[in-house]
């Protein structure tokens, strides 16, 4: 494999260089083409290098900036005031080609704002979304998109995120004429808000998009679809609602049994089995599919959960990777290109 | 306990009389003061019947009507054309007095709909809200609303929902000063759409309402707030979501192990610890707390699930006993006078 170098906003996020530090090694230790591009205060990164490995250091390079951006900044605020921040001056680094993406886990909106002021959305895209591919039980997976890039979405921005969310099916999971719908409040054709009745009768349409119709929140997971697209707002809430069940389930099932005094064959055998239950449900953690990618840019932008923990951060650092390598924006390029009317 | 009548439409859900009447003779064998009124065909109601025991009959009577409301059918049209409907002739029974609450699995759109027509929405109301009590992991419950009653809500409407939300949780579930939160993409005050945050600014000023802020969908089991306040279109896909990854979760603890050979013994203690689990999380199952309330009439109506099995249905039959026991129209009223800004 090719070289290959990401750009890292290392102060984002809950918790900054504690976790970006040890995640980026984490990478680098398992990807050995990897280059990584650290972004912060090189006195607060120091320190945390200071055990790493010395052949994984001479693949990671800090680039100092002086600011952070909030967490809680108002994005418009926070655009204004982006000059030297580590999210601004990583996606710099991208725009100028030194890294062939950028990960943040910073402020949501001033992400978005700064990537479409500096990479510019693709011809044909209004605004970027964001979209993350969810495991289903049926062993296969979705994608999702919007989770919150745009507040309010129109009929047109939806059919924008059907399009993109079909190439990534095609292109990163390999699934042929993969199947759209779009998220709505029951399955009859007069169900919902306008625009997403609009969307439907423009990809009912379509020649170029397997659209299936409506599915609801219960849907989410079952894998009857491979894209489903919505709105950010409705997006943010449902993946966060279905990962706040997900997370009560496995701290229940970790808790399973404790505090109680048992004979040791029954303890034994609990651990064995919540052991086995832990691997049966693990791959819906949360943490395991960290990173959403920000769609529709002329480059690769995966925001990282705020509050993501070394492995979910590196879980990011790895989305990041591979939509470099699978093209994702020069395929959705392409695609507009096919699909959208042309403005002449 | 006084004598309580209620009428339920047997007619409406996926599974029409299979379900609605041996639920209603679940429900009628464990409350010896209930009364029901099954509204809907003879022809289908009466074989399902014949096994029944006969004290029990005593207290139930078979209203005939008509025709059924097709779960599929389009609100509107289906209002206009209701006359005769099992579903309409329910809820004029407790317009008449004869019943003191209705309960139906049929199209919530008509529901809504005709609930309003007939019963007529509380002073101070716009639109009434579906609205339900969750269990949460703190082992206490949330009153969430609105589930999707409205497909769109204005700031006015949402503080009007958190009003009567406020009432349930102090009325049914006998929390003081319970704590409301307004569900939004992100706990900042500019977080969100514009009604939103307009909800946000009165209920902050309100006296009347311990406001708390913003909770995000994560939030939704944890015990954060005891009022959960969102607009219909977000409250039915978040709900429906959650339920979608608990019955997940559930199939698949059930299911844990299945179809593998192992020795008898360690199949036995897997199936013990599958059913300390199954308790663990047995209250979360959705079948336990089906039936959301439509909250703001004069007048009880509890809308189930459509695809409610008979336990489920069951369930809301005793939803609906637990409002009209509780007075929770009457209260509501009550709060609103006092509450609301007089119209003079």
């Amino acid at each position: 494999m090719t070289r290959l170098t990401l750009a890292l906003d290392a102060m984002g996020g809950d918790f900054g260089p504690c976790v970006t530090v040890p995640a980026a090694m984490q990478a680098l230790a398992s990807a050995l083409h990897l280059h990584l591009l650290l972004v912060g205060d090189p006195d607060k990164i120091m320190p945390l290098l200071a055990k790493a490995d010395s052949a994984a250091l001479a693949r990671l390079q800090i680039i100092p900036a002086e600011s952070v951006i909030a967490s809680d900044a108002k994005p418009s605020w926070a655009i204004r005031h982006s000059r030297g921040s580590s999210m601004r001056v990583a996606l710099e680094l991208v725009k100028e080609g030194r890294a062939a993406a950028c990960v943040s886990a910073g402020n949501t909106g001033a992400l978005m704002g700064l990537s479409k002021l500096l990479l510019k959305p693709l011809e044909g895209i209004e605004r970027p979304a964001l979209m993350t591919v969810l495991p289903h039980q049926m062993q296969g997976k979705t994608v999702v998109l919007d989770l919150g890039a745009n507040v309010e979405s129109d009929s047109a921005m939806l059919v924008q995120f059907a399009i993109m969310g079909a190439v990534v099916a095609e292109e990163l999971l390999a699934i042929a004429q993969p199947r759209v719908a779009l998220l709505n409040i029951g399955q009859e054709e007069n169900k919902g808000i306008a625009s997403i009745r609009e969307a439907a009768d423009i990809l009912r349409e379509s020649d170029d998009i397997n659209y299936i119709g409506y599915l609801e929140g219960n849907d989410l997971l079952t894998g009857k679809t491979d894209v489903l697209v919505c709105d950010g707002f409705v997006g943010n809430i449902t993946l966060k609602t279905m990962e706040g069940v997900v997370r009560m389930f496995l701290s229940l099932l970790k808790s399973q049994g404790e505090g109680k005094k048992r004979v040791w064959w029954l303890s034994l055998l609990g651990h064995f089995l919540k052991k086995r239950l832990a691997r049966r449900f693990g791959h819906l953690n949360p943490d395991q599919y960290n990173g959403a990618c920000l769609l529709g840019l002329r480059g690769t932008v995966i925001k990282s959960h705020g509050a993501a923990n070394q492995s979910a951060f590196a879980a990011a650092i790895e989305q990041a990777e591979q939509a470099v390598r699978r093209q994702v924006p020069e395929r959705i390029a392409a695609r507009l290109q096919a699909v959208l009317p042309k403005s002449d």
